[in-house]
């Protein structure tokens, strides 16, 4: 049992980050277990409430997964993947679209509510927020896109007002069309039109390990120039290349920092944010 | 054709209008056939962008209706109605909200998008815009829902920078419950919480007849106190009983005018609005 | 007759006109018949205040001519005029101002008014609006001025309140004196000075003819490099040199398009700014 | 010759005066020699600048007299009079606007600019300032109005920025009718409709005086109340009749002080506003 | 040791707390140990700096106590006190001026500084932010001063930018006298002028014990109704009277709440307002 | 006696100047006899009010002198001077500040706000307006400051309300440390932060002198450049070497005039600013 001398020590610990964000910007990419498990979905709803009220922007952009694969499947529409895209026809469009503005966003929406902060949701289409294009070079898979444009008129004028803005993955095509849009990308997107301080992925992994399955071997820190000799030596590999290079995108986008945080975590990202320990890893400048 | 000299008559003749309806906010229920019909939701779409352009702050308040029922179908999922009400259970629900808000509310944002106006689709949880509860008297039918409250902060926010509003009749619930209520009436309860000067109900008839059937005898005009007259000796019956109450509320809440149009005629809110056709049935004070 | 139909198309027919014109600046420089003429008159004042709801800031710069003339052969006062430039001694500039201010300004003011614009008159020396000087090399004409500064604070105090400005050109000198400046000049300096989207300069001939006197020889549309050499060849020619180059002028100062509309054609400036139709000469970069 | 010192004692004593009408709105009717004589005109304008900068809002509402009259004659357009009030003919009407503000107006507007204020001239037609109606039971009189209702918002736009409003006392009637209102008394209604904290009426007479022609008797305040009584002895007669009635008028409108000062005083405002002396008569509540 | 898991957990045990108290105003009188002890003292400059960090508008009113009375001996100034309060001539008011002003404010001004939040020190006079007279009926004890009037213009100012403010209990009496005030009493006038939410009195006891000198007896919460009893039968007894009597002033006065804290313990403002723990004694309305 | 007429006079020779500083910043060094002396104290504090009032932004910079070396004597505490600078131990230090920003400080905020202004007093830890460090080369003789960083937020904050800012020469240092910093170069250092119009300081001297001790002699207006060959002559010696030197850093720093003053002559401050009259000497540009 914690003292009531110890918790105070711990809100004090918290002070100096308080301080350090106060006003930031930060765009929380959403998804994986945190996602999917009860418990932890109730703790990235505190953490993100927690940062609005200390005077930070939270930014959410969410992905989506097994919904819509399940639904799809409910559909008796079948779905294929090339190089890790799902192949996207206009009918499985519509039903990504579905799921991802109609269900999942709004669960996160109610769940913000419920916590107490005002959420409103976005999908890239609402104030043309999110302008997208086929994907280059893979126009063959349909309506996976990829962002052209990010206008970010609507998000300051809602987080202006201290709503928390709940992000879609879903581009803006010309004439209506709606695009799939991976959301790490997003968050990335967003996160340099935003000229954001944060950016954080939330991950099913622990981070990136220089020994494979060994947690203690996390990599807590890396350079945005070392990534490309840990991708030759294999060290980052897998689903993991592209996290990372969303995370350098922002970097030279002018985002300040990068974390790819484990979401398994209970409250990865308020430990991340407002504590001395060291959660997942960072990737930085230089 | 129309000659430059006619052209520039009919503009002029709608400057009366322009004038008088500067500033003043119109809420506008859209569904049935203007919502199915590619060339008549072309034309809502015109209309509705010209009423932002001249000044107007138009808010469009949509049902679902047949793409529902659609998708529950080919989910498998049977629907009962009980007094013209679907039985709502939460798998029900969670369908008729990822249509609404996933994929109606979309079509509609892009379709004004691709007209001109910025447009930002909102559900009842957005802001916690709509509070819900059950209907009176309706538990039984499931997430069959009532307005509560209205909280119009989201919908100035949006509505000050000049986006249009779109908003899915979806009700917020205590922790984060969705309800499914009538478009109608999410319309009216709007229009009476922002102390609009017009609600205009798209219907497919036109209008209030006093003879069955006789488009001749169109009652262009009628007092919310001889409504009840007309319903007992049945000139206002079936569908049209819950419209022409909800025009009633909305009168008794503040607001100026009602209207129901007939959404199969094109452009027919434009006409209502910019020219001295009379156009549907209005229900006004008195 | 129109068909409700059809005037339904005509206002939609304006809709993109309306969309592009939001919020940019027009210049018009208002004279001639159309100032003369009661129905003319009507039809501009109505252009105006459409304008004005539409969201466009249309600035208005009379002309006087005929009032003067009038109003100084009432007084007995001889006129002189020496290349087209009326010789303005101390006593005739006092008359000029008065007419141009105190009689034609009113005027028009009171027509805006009547159409349900809110109209505000200025003179160059409110607010210190327009500074004026000798015309240069023509000092011996008297009060002939030009325009030395514009100074815009007044106009956007009264523009930003969405009062329509009025404005008589006469200039401010040193001490108070006052300059009778060319309409024509004043409107192209305004329309610089507040980096106006266009400016339309009312007149009393269908446009430039490349035939003279044959109106289906109209040149629509010319660009500025090519002025010199149709003034070569005599295609414009007498009173049309100087108001052509009042609009490159003003295309030099930013201005983006600049018309010169035959303004004994009902509603020009309405057709030419909402409609399809071509009307007068456009002047534009190039 | 003053020293210094005396100098800086006299300055002083305006800082108790300076700090009581900070922020005041002071309605000064301008007229009679104080407008006709060169070195009083100055002064007058002096005066009021200065209001301006030591943080007073004045209103400046002028007369005309002399100048109308002068211009009919050379028209050769005769003038009666009627209880003192001209009969207004339209032809007349047009010359007294005409004079009033293309000329009086635009000298007043000149010499502020000329000391340093920036000032703009309104007529009543601006902005609708001046609504106006046939005076009661003068309808014979032609276009001789009275004011029917103050519209102060352009006033209040152009105040707010700091430019010092001039104002014609000319009224808008109904379809851009002018009408011809005593200055005295739009002085007063402005007055009352700012809710200024002085009216101030120039006149070419020292004040009320208890024993006529004798300066030394001049009653140096006087109240509300007592006025009837003056009236009646005769100590107030004549055209300091109506003076006294607007004085009157103003206290019950709102305004807090009343004053009629000499304006053949060079710069009597000053004197009154800043400094211990006694200047004219003021009328106060009670 | 704390794991992280144990520190996100009292992490968003604050939330509530700091959702409940988002743009709140608390007054704290800071005095006695918390202010003398080196880190009793830091631990509540952290405290009022993360209030201020989470949206709260802390005040803070200090005290003086052990230092005047050591000045005052070094300068051979005697003090004599009756009923409690010092008599205090003009020259004792000096050095207390001088000594809460010039001494006590600037530490605590700079001790906050240094923790990150940005505070300005203000005294009664500045803005003439407490009008202040004798106290009544203790004329005779000299400068002993009663608040008579909070001109809080100031500290609006001042709380509206972000900085803290710091006030000493000095008033300003008419010609620039100075007045020592009490500082509870001081705190509790600024909290009902303000319209605080809180009113915190930090002090050197446990709070009020219904058995003396058993801090296991202490009150955590009584209303204010009950304070005359709890006086009369002497469990509110000596220094806390008066104490207790602001308490109830403040909540008269519109404050929400009110608490007396033991200032010894560390943190004890942080603990009140941010976690379940009863801190002390709270008086509230009832 | 001056006649109402040279009242008006004088007022009206303001006028000029009241104009050109409108809204202009005016840094003033307040010390020597103008502190000391009743009457002059008096003056002073009319002339800053004054400005205040016709639209400048008069800011308040006082020096200490005896009342410091008064209270250090009655506390026994020993000064030495080394280089006309006071060695300023721990103990000194908190004497200084206590006296400054205790007593001095208040009085003048007191006696602005007798005259009708409204001060408020800052020391260089509010808002950190003051960063200083240990001067340079001079750290043996403790904490006498010079200025590092101004830091003018606060400043801003106050003035922009209309609240005369009055500051005391005290510095902080890291970690709450105070520093004794020369009210001159206070003032310069403001002078530049605030880009301020004019810098005074006042002095016990009549200004720079050709001749020792013939006031005829002054030097109303020297050259910055000039300044250099004044020192090298003896012609500025002394105590003038440095508050010479103060106006040229302020000129360097952006600064348009400064002047040396007399601050024994009542008034000198309003005399230099609203008259012809020339007081003391202006070190200026060139």
């Amino acid at each position: 049992m914690t003292t009531p001398c110890e918790k105070a020590a711990i809100l004090v610990e918290a002070l100096p980050y308080i301080r350090d964000f106060y006003g930031r910007t930060v765009v929380v990419k959403y998804g994986g277990s945190a996602m999917a498990d009860c418990r932890l979905r109730k703790a990235v709803m505190e953490d993100i409430v927690l940062m609005r009220y200390v005077g930070m922007h939270p930014i959410v952009v969410h992905g989506g997964g097994p919904n819509i694969t399940r639904m799809l499947k409910r559909l008796g529409i079948s779905t294929r993947f090339v190089d890790g895209l799902r192949i996207t026809d206009e009918e499985t469009m519509e039903v990504v679209e579905m799921v991802l503005v109609g269900k999942i966003n709004k669960d996160i929406v109610a769940g913000l509510n419920d916590m107490g902060g005002l959420a409103v949701g976005l999908s890239g289409k609402d104030g043309m927020l999110i302008r997208a294009d086929h994907m280059s070079g893979k126009e063959h898979l349909g309506f996976v896109g990829q962002v052209r444009e990010i206008n970010t008129g609507v998000l300051e004028t809602i987080t202006e007002k201290g709503y928390i803005p709940v992000i879609s993955p879903i581009g803006a095509g010309n004439h209506g069309q709606s695009f799939n849009i991976n959301a790490d990308h997003v968050a990335s997107a967003l996160a340099t039109a935003l000229k954001a301080d944060k950016l954080v992925l939330l991950t099913d992994v622990p981070g990136i390990l220089a020994v494979p399955d060994d947690v203690s071997s996390r990599i807590s820190r890396l350079r945005a120039s070392e990534v490309e000799s840990y991708i030759d030596c294999g060290i980052i590999s897998g689903g993991m290349i592209p996290k990372v290079e969303c995370c350098v995108e922002a970097l030279q986008g002018g985002v300040n920092r990068t974390h790819i945080l484990d979401g398994r975590i209970p409250h990865s990202i308020l430990l991340e944010i407002f504590t001395d320990e060291g959660i997942g890893s960072m990737v930085v400048n230089g």
